[in-house]
């Protein structure tokens, strides 16, 4: 199938390493022609696409690691498309796949650079969620590295958040007692309500420590950390002999925020209390990505599993939605709707 | 067997919890009258008493972890003695046991609070050493943590001492390269020749950073730390994707002395590397010590590996050669010899 027109797609790209927040000028928005397709391509246009921390943490300075997201390029990152083009015989028009491309309306891709979007009877938007890079990881990150059962209790931070709220109710699964630290009065009751969890703690909350004490009596065997920062240091301040102590994420780190000095370092903690801590990578999961999928859809058929998705609307708030992750604006996984699956417009 | 005259001993007691590196006024010596036995009771003299760094830590302020040393008591640690007298069937006078009375030239026990000395063909003083738990504490801390193979960089703090003398040994015989960091040249000089670890490095270099990189071209896959400290910040500073980090011990800590504040936050670290840091006791595989001693008398018949001792003598040398630990003396195991096994003396 080709085109006449030129196909056009508006992308954002990195414009600058940012320090700090990122700010709006550390991106541009281009306008740019799509190549024809050459045999084994596809032309897909964006339906849904993804905002995590991580990719923070990809922009450059003073935290990230390699590779680093590249100046001038779009920001990558999981989308779900539509196929709109095909010279491949893998893909037809029509086909709704998910891609890797990032933040961009559409994109000419080599046929193997897209695969379906397996959704096992969920909605679409679920790919990019609960079913997608966010659920794995919450899936292995609990399972296989914090690795609860029952008589644990489990700690988790931003638990209200896209990763969050998969591991600490694959904890509860598991038969922990679990324990959700969120940033809202809301999310809090998200998480007992909803995801059905023992307790959650605002960290808002003056008494915080104290508070998150009281319900870990017995400490802490498992704490699956997203974010870092003072929320760490109380949590750690509680962990039982043999604690796991898993490092997801560390997004209160991830724009430069300065340590805060006064906390017990970590090799000796982990020394005194014959514990450990684990950097967690979903990549190093990726043959086994299908397992947990199969899983997480399965509970959530059978009802013991929630998901929570934040649906902000248009391309043009990408970047405002990517700066909310770190303010907590979402609950569950955010996802900018970029178009609809009837949506046939050209530009 | 009874006894006319009292039998006195002679110890050490925490006189007060040190504060940094232990001064003579925070011990004291103290002379006592042994008790008559009980049935099911043995009367030990020490022959050789061990001192380790984790004594300093059970002291007390500012880094120690519970149970506490207690004040007033004698010191605990690791002894090798003699049966002097006996009302259990299971001992008789002469035997050689193996104790944890700590400092004290000789003590009252139950038949229990001893155990023989098995040495497998090895001096006796190996039962402390490479036989005890500094070797049990090197070989599964290396083993089954460190987890090394095959094109695997190790490597280890305070290597020349008693645990990291062991630990870098077994990691090079389990096929990887092995590099050892110490204090003195001459330490270093043993670590490759005699030990034949693949480098060892003067952590006193002011190149030392740049120095053990040089050794490291494809970075650290395994570390195995005694000391943490500035020599820890230049090891973490060269980690590989998913390396393990074996935290044994913390010595640069164990005296209170601050952090650097400078280092890479862990939880990011390890984030970034996939990798993961376990805090090591030895206390947690007591149940496998005789697996870990009789592999280790195997490899040492077999000329694969070697072992060190360095001795003091006499009980009153006991704690200067426990601060000396702290500022890197002794080459592989320390131990304070305090009676020979002939010496039949009453006081």
């Amino acid at each position: 199938m080709g085109r006449d027109e030129a196909m056009r797609a508006r992308r954002i790209v990195l414009a600058q390493r940012p320090v700090g927040l990122p700010r709006d000028d550390d991106f541009a928005m281009e306008t740019v022609d799509l190549p024809s397709l050459a045999d084994g391509e596809v032309a897909v246009e964006s339906l849904y696409l993804s905002v995590d921390p991580y990719m923070r943490n990809r922009m450059g300075p003073p935290t990230g690691p390699g590779p680093a997201q590249a100046l001038g390029s779009p920001v990558a990152g999981g989308v779900i498309g539509r196929v709109v083009e095909s010279r491949s015989e893998a893909w037809t028009v029509g086909d709704v796949v998910l891609g890797s491309y990032g933040w961009q309306t559409a994109a000419v891709l080599p046929e193997g650079a897209v695969r379906t979007a397996d959704t096992h009877g969920l909605p679409l938007t679920t790919a990019l969620g609960v079913l997608g890079s966010t659920g794995v990881t919450g899936y292995f990150g609990m399972r296989d590295v914090g690795r609860p059962g029952p008589g644990d209790t489990v700690v988790v931070s931003a638990a209200a958040g896209a990763v969050g709220l998969v591991a600490s109710q694959v904890a509860r699964i598991l038969g922990a007692r679990v324990i959700g630290v969120a940033g809202t009065e809301a999310k809090c009751a998200y998480l007992t309500h909803e995801a059905r969890l023992a307790a959650a703690v605002d960290y808002h909350r003056t008494d915080f420590a104290d508070a998150l004490a009281a319900q870990c009596p017995e400490r802490v065997n498992v704490y699956f950390d997203n974010v870092g920062g003072p929320v760490s240091r109380a949590v750690l301040g509680q962990i039982a002999m043999r604690a796991r102590l898993v490092v997801c994420g560390q997004i209160a780190k991830y724009n430069g925020e300065p340590p805060e000095g006064d906390e017990t370092p970590i090799p000796t903690l982990l020394l005194h209390h014959g514990a450990s801590m684990q950097g967690f990578m979903v990549m190093h999961y990726a043959d086994r990505a299908a397992e947990a999928r199969a899983q997480l859809a399965e509970w959530i058929h059978q009802g013991q599993l929630r998901y929570a998705e934040t649906v902000v609307n248009g391309f043009d708030q990408t970047v405002d939605a990517f700066r909310s992750l770190f303010t907590g604006a979402n609950l569950g996984k955010l996802l900018v709707h970029v178009g609809d699956q009837a949506d046939h417009s050209r530009a």
